[in-house]
C-alpha cells in the first residue's frame, strides 16, 4: 500500500471502530469490538494490560512475526478505549509529533532530546 | 497536518528511532530514545508494561488529555521496540489491515468480526 | 526463620506499612512507602503494572534470584495498596484459602480444580 | 485461622501447586494449574500481566472485594510461576524481611526507608 493509503486506512480503522459503538448501532453479536465496547471500559483495558505483556514476552523470545502481531493487538485495543472515549488516533500522533517538535528544539539547543 | 504529512510523521518518526541504535550512532549522553536503546529489551520493554497500566488508569479517570498523551507514550516504546528489532509501524498497519480485510470478508459471509 | 515468625513477619509487614499512612503519621521524607501513600494510588498502582513486567522479564530470562527479587516487589507495592484501602494480607490468604476449599471439594467431586 | 495455620497455608498451597506440575504427576484435564504448568510459563506469565491490571482496575474502582480477590489471583499466578523455576513463597518472604532489615537499619542512622 502507498503512504497514503497506510495513512487512510489507520483513519478508516478508527471510523470503523466508531461504528461498534452501542451508540452507533454495533452489534455485539456480530463483531468482537462491539462486544468489547458494549461490555464497557474493564473489558478493552483488560485486554491493554494482556496484550501490553505478551508483547514483552515476545520481544524476550525475539520472534518478529510475533512481536509485529502482538503490537498490532496492543495498537488495536488502545484504538478500541480511544473510540470508547471518543478520541482519534490522529490526536495521537499529533501528541508525538508536538512531542518530536519540542526534542528538535531542544536538540538545537543542547538539551537531551527523545 | 493533513493525512498525507501524519503518515509521513509515523514513517519519520521511525527513522528518528533507528537513527538512535547505538550500531547507526545514537548517543546515549544526548538522547532519551538512544539510552534506552543502548540499555537493551528491558529498559524499553518495563517502560512498555508501565505506560500500559498509566493508559489503564488514565481511562479509568476518564480524562482526555492523559488518556491520549499515555496512548502516545504507548505507541512511542513500541516503537522503540520495534526499531531495536529491525521491524517497521509499517508491517503492524499492513496486520491490522489484513486483518480488517479477513474481518471484511467474514461479514459478508455473515461469520463474527472484528 | 520458623513458620511461625514467617507468618508474623507479613502480618508486622502489614503494621509497618499502615504507620506508613500520611493519617498515621507516615513521613514521605524518610519512608518509601510514605512516600508512595502520600502522592496516592497512581503512584502505586503504577509500580505493580511496572513489577508486574519486571516478573515476566526475569522468568522469560530464568534468573532465579530476580524471579524471587521481582515477585518480592510485586507483594510489597501490593501490600501498599492493601494498606492504602484499609485492607489485609490476612484476607487475601482466606480467600486464596476459600478457593482451596471449592476446589477441594471438586476434586471430591471429580470436577476440575485449581 | 490462626496465624500458624495460615502460615501453614501458604506453604502447602505451594506443595499443592508442586504437585500440579507435568514432572509430579498433574493432570491437565481436572486441573486449572496443572493446565497453566503444562502450557508452560506464557500460559501464566500472561496472567501476571493480566492479573495485575485487574488489581490496578479494583483499586481505581475502590471496591474492596474486588481488590482483595484480585490480589489472590495475582499471588496465586505468581505462586504458580515459582512452582515452575522450581522457588518457593518462603523465599519471597525472606527477601522482604531482609529489606525491612535493611530499612530498619537505614531508619536509626536516619537514612531513608520503606
Amino acid at each position: 500500500m502507498t503512504r497514503a493509503d497506510t495513512r487512510n486506512f489507520l483513519a478508516r480503522l478508527a471510523d470503523t471502530l466508531e461504528s461498534r459503538l452501542p451508540a452507533n448501532g454495533g452489534d455485539p453479536s456480530s463483531s468482537y469490538t462491539a462486544k468489547l465496547l458494549a461490555r464497557g471500559p474493564d473489558a478493552f483495558l483488560k485486554k491493554i494490560g494482556e496484550e501490553a505483556t505478551e508483547l514483552v514476552m515476545a520481544a524476550k523470545d525475539n520472534t518478529p512475526e510475533r512481536i509485529v502481531a502482538e503490537t498490532a493487538d496492543l495498537w488495536f485495543h488502545s484504538m478500541v478505549a480511544l473510540a470508547y472515549y471518543g478520541l482519534r488516533p490522529e490526536q495521537v500522533l499529533a501528541e508525538l509529533e508536538r512531542r518530536e517538535g519540542i526534542s528538535g528544539l531542544a536538540e538545537k539547543a543542547g538539551r537531551p532530546q527523545p
